[in-house]
């Protein structure tokens, strides 16, 4: 269950020298089609890495025929001579699959600020095309991987089609607009317009919604590429059903792989005015030092909860707000209620349920503790 | 050199029995005149302590005779009856110092969400205005300490007056308006307007760019009292100036005792389109947890503080962005610069400057790196 699961892929996973650790660290995914058509997000960080810049323009006509991801760098904040690398390893794509190299989307990931080798990445371009076979997938995943632990792929089957996907992320999990490093490919028969919606409305609910760290990278991208080659032609909701349910798995899986977490946290908002205001104060509560390490500490401090909604601007009286905690009611109208020792905080899911009582609107954002281990391996060393 | 310094000022700081630890817990300032004028700043978190609430009235008319503040719960979201503590705590002060309740200023820092007993605050009143003394200065400043562990006092001498100072703070350290509990006294002979004026020039350049750990708290009230005892008219841009000094002394202070840190970091921005533009970049970087991970374990990763300025509205180009680290470039126009190994992080002072070439504002944001102990102080207990 893979990029590779969809008909009309291939893809490779290898290791091309770029991580010193010698681990994989270069993927490649192709569309064999009949249909080459593709949509994608991209990061809203206005500071935007190299293979960010070039895939920008790639997707601009919805046709793209492969697309090619390295980790062990970046390639942000590298200047033209960075954006040469980029452009060298999709030439080297499409000589080597006799495509445009217009048609060749980059991706990119690891520490900002460190020059690519663009021969390493051309020979890694090389070795990967020798070897790209349409069980590929699960190769390319592990090759996408930077501080993840494990691989992230999803699968979805439709009518006779099907969505596959795989992605890597376990810190700067904070999205704008896309997040993070993840490739979805399917067999049914969709233009790129029709990609792009679909891609659009699953994001906008799935990845949006995560927050692990509030730090937004520079390099996040989601892609949706469509070979066509089911032959079938999806019913529009049930695709973008289908596209929605593959980024909600890959976007839990980034959430228990995050970096240091000890809890996976669900802030569920309801009863807001509208659906920005919900997410406005999950997102508030989701980047809460105080409230993040409260949960590692398995201290049910709803205080800290008010305190963060405070500082939005979404509508609300603040002695009208309840807060439960994994069941257990611990604010009711801004008052204590049940005791904090009534809370079990130490099963790894938790809830958090914000009753606004402002309106009919709800989200639920996403997000991790903040724990000794965050710390440990975000000043340890670089990445 | 604390509130006591100035003319015309007595203070406390008792053990009324709040804390379960024993240790000082109520603080008492009081004004004897001539002049009894004010002006005082509030948070603006719309979640607001009982304390605030009522403070907000009592400034209203500039007349303010006395300031009662309690550590060891910070009545906030504690409902109608926590805005009756706070009320008969001020009619206690009132009738013990022969005064109007609507004179008395209330603060309160502590826990989230618990009830303070009235019975407790009312006898520790009473055991305060009972050994009130010209020289309760710094018995005050130990009172209103919580996660502190330090006091924190500071004086300026004008030509004739003098401003004193105090403040307690080591956690929710991010301004809105105020920060913390801050209180100053003067016996300049200034009207409750000019205080206001220069009480708001000040905490705008001080305690408003202090970020220590990006939360805002319910309860931050810095005040400013006036007895014209000292019978002297200071020039108002000589008062303005040595009341930011005393701000900027109380701000340093805060940092250099906030929760768990082992850097002072000030983050330089300049060459910003406006000031507004300098303040938001330097508050982004701030709050990136990446960014203050990689302080506290010695790296100085500039890409994390380019991946921050990116997500903010502030003008700039990311390819003209100049990084330095104490003294060292390591990022020039948006390219690696300097090789990381020539910065020395090991210091507690650190100064991260930045430079936007985008115009000639400028500002400086300070905050702390984020540690194992920051994690720990705040998730082994409630606080």
């Amino acid at each position: 269950m893979s990029v590779t699961s969809p008909l009309g892929f291939d893809a490779a996973g290898i290791a091309a020298g770029i991580k010193a650790s010698g681990a994989p660290d270069l993927a490649l995914v192709v569309n064999r089609g009949p249909r080459q058509a593709a949509a994608a997000v991209f990061t809203s960080n206005r500071a935007k890495a190299n293979p960010i810049l070039w895939s920008e323009k790639v997707i601009l006509d919805g046709q793209v025929a492969a697309i090619v991801l390295n980790s062990g760098g970046a390639n942000c904040f590298t200047g033209p001579r960075g954006f040469q690398v980029t452009h060298q390893t999709a030439e080297a794509v499409g000589e080597a699959l006799d495509v445009s190299a217009g048609d060749v989307l980059v991706c990119s990931t690891g520490l900002i600020g460190d020059q690519l080798d663009a021969d390493v990445l051309v020979a890694g371009v090389h070795t990967a095309t020798s070897v790209l076979s349409a069980d590929g997938g699960d190769d390319a995943a592990r090759a996408i991987m930077t501080t993840d632990s494990v691989p992230k792929t999803a699968l979805v089957s439709g009518d006779g089609w099907s969505i596959g996907g795989m992605a890597k992320g376990a810190g700067m999990l904070a999205p704008g607009l896309a997040t993070m490093l993840v490739v979805l490919t399917t067999d049914a028969d969709v233009d790129a317009a029709g990609l792009d919606t679909a891609l659009r409305a699953a994001t906008r609910v799935t990845f949006d919604r995560l927050d692990s760290d509030g730090c937004m990278s520079t390099n996040d991208q989601v892609t949706l590429l469509a070979s066509g080659a089911s032959g079938v032609v999806p019913d529009a909701a049930a695709f973008t059903d289908a596209v929605t349910a593959v980024c909600r798995s890959l976007a839990e899986q980034l959430q228990a792989d995050a970096e240091g977490a000890s809890h996976n946290i669900a802030i569920e908002v309801v009863g807001a005015a509208s659906e920005d205001d919900a997410v406005e104060v999950g997102r508030s509560v989701a980047r809460n030092n105080l409230f993040k390490a409260a949960i590692f500490g398995n201290d049910p401090n709803w205080g800290r909860v008010l305190a963060a909604i405070g500082t939005t601007e979404a509508e609300f009286d603040p002695y009208a707000v309840d807060v439960s905690m994994n069941g257990v009611r611990v604010c009711h109208a801004g008052e204590p209620d049940a005791p904090r020792d009534a809370v079990d905080l130490t099963p790894r899911a938790t809830h958090v349920l914000i009753e606004l009582h402002s309106g009919d609107a709800t989200a639920t954002i996403l997000t991790n503790d903040l724990t000794h281990d965050y710390v440990h391996e975000n000043s340890a060393y670089s990445s």
